[in-house]
């Protein structure tokens, strides 16, 4: 049985993107990186855990393209670009076939990314993977939660809320009641919103877009409700959601039926930004993300005190988020 | 019950050493760090997992401490000093007593090596814990396992060996056949050796005072005879050690007898340096090891072809090392 250095040089060593910055990579005690000066270094850490993030019998695929996705995604809402990643991996057995599958998934969006796989471990032991990366941003232009001021507009890309129902239709045993609209889905919006959660994107070129224009960043992770919820808190302000704006994607809405906008608020995962801009920059915003080429949606607005409402025609409508706090459940 | 974010407010956030060049810390979606101008970063990445590292009822002040060691060890023998970490952890249940004493273990050697924790993630899940450890380096400088040549003289700090007998001490379920001096050992030599294995330091000092003089580098977490060897062919070396040169303890011999080299060669997570140098760097090499503080014993040299072999008074000397590779066993 081959030993954790042959897999790892077999499975990891060539990974993800060739990057001239990389002096030493994976092979040595541990790798050798060149950062540029007047950049500052970004680092997060994420991992996924059999069982709690995913299923056992899950694509491997899939596995390895959400492990890099929910780690880019805290490099995005950085306003930073991805760079080297480290991968620290355990498996009950040696099963070179999930090796492969999870390489490949990984491999296919680290490359579309630039990011560079340049230390691994792989250890016996239940299934799991934990992934740190690092990315690079101009000094003092990284974007942080805290920067919200009062009467900053808030503002949400693309459709949150699908992963959660692509979820609730790959695994419906999760969930504790069946979506209303998962019995009369066509295939093809069925497969969308599975693949949403199956390889979901995260908004690396929208979170470059915004430096300079957005006040504060947060990404999706845990639903929009909570995250939203941390970024007003960070800034020391109270976020008012107009309901009537939330971008409800008619996937969603045939899915989830006329309470989509629940998991619309509910669902992270999608590794969506949730932001905030003063209102004169919205043209701006506006033509960042249509750089980026990503649609994005003002959704309500920073202002004093603490908390998060949902407005419907001024008044406050009752949510409660269920979130995804990985641990509290 | 607290949610990942608490507790990871309560255990993480203020851990380990405060420097000047974190920017911003746990907290936000991800750390922002300042990286000097003409250094390279050395980034690598470890894992210690129940059932394969330790068992599940260790002291969890000592998982933590190793943890932390073992990743040290990779940075110090790149010749790099120790700066930033991000923690994965994954645990059964919230056991707040099991995450106040891990976090102690830690942070005193974070503290001593002066080490940040600036990212954290919690999950549930089967308990393991994973860490990636940021160092730096002068440009240029750092050691690598590839540059030793023919004629230099391998060199091994400390005293290899002495955590393999303090594990067998501890766990002697973990071993195939009991130490044979482990039921005559004196109390005190008993607690020292079962340290080594609880309490590993690292050789930050030693790796950084060898930048110029050694010609190559590695740490041995799998064992002496392993990890040399692994030195030996990134160098395009065979490696002959000196069997009467290995520096066997007297706490070691008292635990493994006659054969205490065995256990010298085999063992793995005393974390000590094996590097190479020019013959005519010895001086040099034990001044620099004076002045980290740290014993040094010269014990063979790399020569043509590859391979490695044991020298007792010019003739080969059997030997063949289990190593610690936690994937194939």
């Amino acid at each position: 049985m081959p030993g954790e250095t042959e897999l790892i040089d077999r499975y990891f060593r060539l990974l993800g993107a060739v990057r001239t910055d990389v002096a030493l990579g994976i092979g040595d005690d541990a790798a050798l990186l060149r950062v540029p000066a007047g950049v500052e270094l970004v680092q997060t850490t994420d991992a996924l855990v059999a069982g709690a993030h995913f299923l056992g019998d899950d694509d491997p695929e899939s596995i390895g393209h959400r492990l890099l996705a929910a780690n880019l995604s805290d490099i995005a809402a950085m306003g930073a670009r991805p760079a080297w990643a480290l991968l620290s991996l355990t498996l009950p057995a040696v099963d070179e076939a999930w090796l492969g599958a999870f390489a490949r998934g990984f491999g296919i969006l680290a490359r579309a990314h630039e990011v560079a796989l340049v230390g691994g471990n792989l250890a016996r032991g239940p299934l799991q993977a934990s992934l740190t990366l690092s990315g690079l941003v101009p000094e003092g232009q990284a974007l942080r939660r805290s920067g919200g001021r009062v009467d900053d507009e808030i503002w949400i890309s693309g459709f949150p809320g699908e992963a959660r129902a692509g979820l609730g239709l790959r695994h419906p045993q999760l969930r504790a009641a069946v979506l209303p609209g998962a019995g009369s889905l066509d295939a093809a919006t069925r497969a969308a919103l599975i693949a949403r959660w199956e390889r979901p994107d995260a908004r690396v070129a929208l979170g470059i877009a915004l430096r300079g224009l957005a006040s504060a960043a947060i990404d999706v992770s845990d639903g929009l409700w909570v995250d939203l919820g941390r970024l007003a808190a960070a800034s020391g302000c109270s976020a008012l959601l107009d309901a009537q704006a939330l971008p409800v994607s008619a996937a969603l809405r045939a899915a989830a039926g006329p309470e989509a906008w629940r998991e619309l608020l509910a669902g992270g995962e999608d590794y969506e930004l949730c932001f905030a801009a003063a209102a004169a920059q919205a043209p701006a915003v506006q033509a960042a993300a249509a750089s980026a080429g990503v649609p994005v949606a003002r959704i309500g607005r920073l202002a004093g005190g603490g908390g998060i409402q949902l407005l419907r025609d001024g008044a406050v409508t009752q949510f409660s988020a269920p979130g995804f706090d990985h641990f509290a459940s």
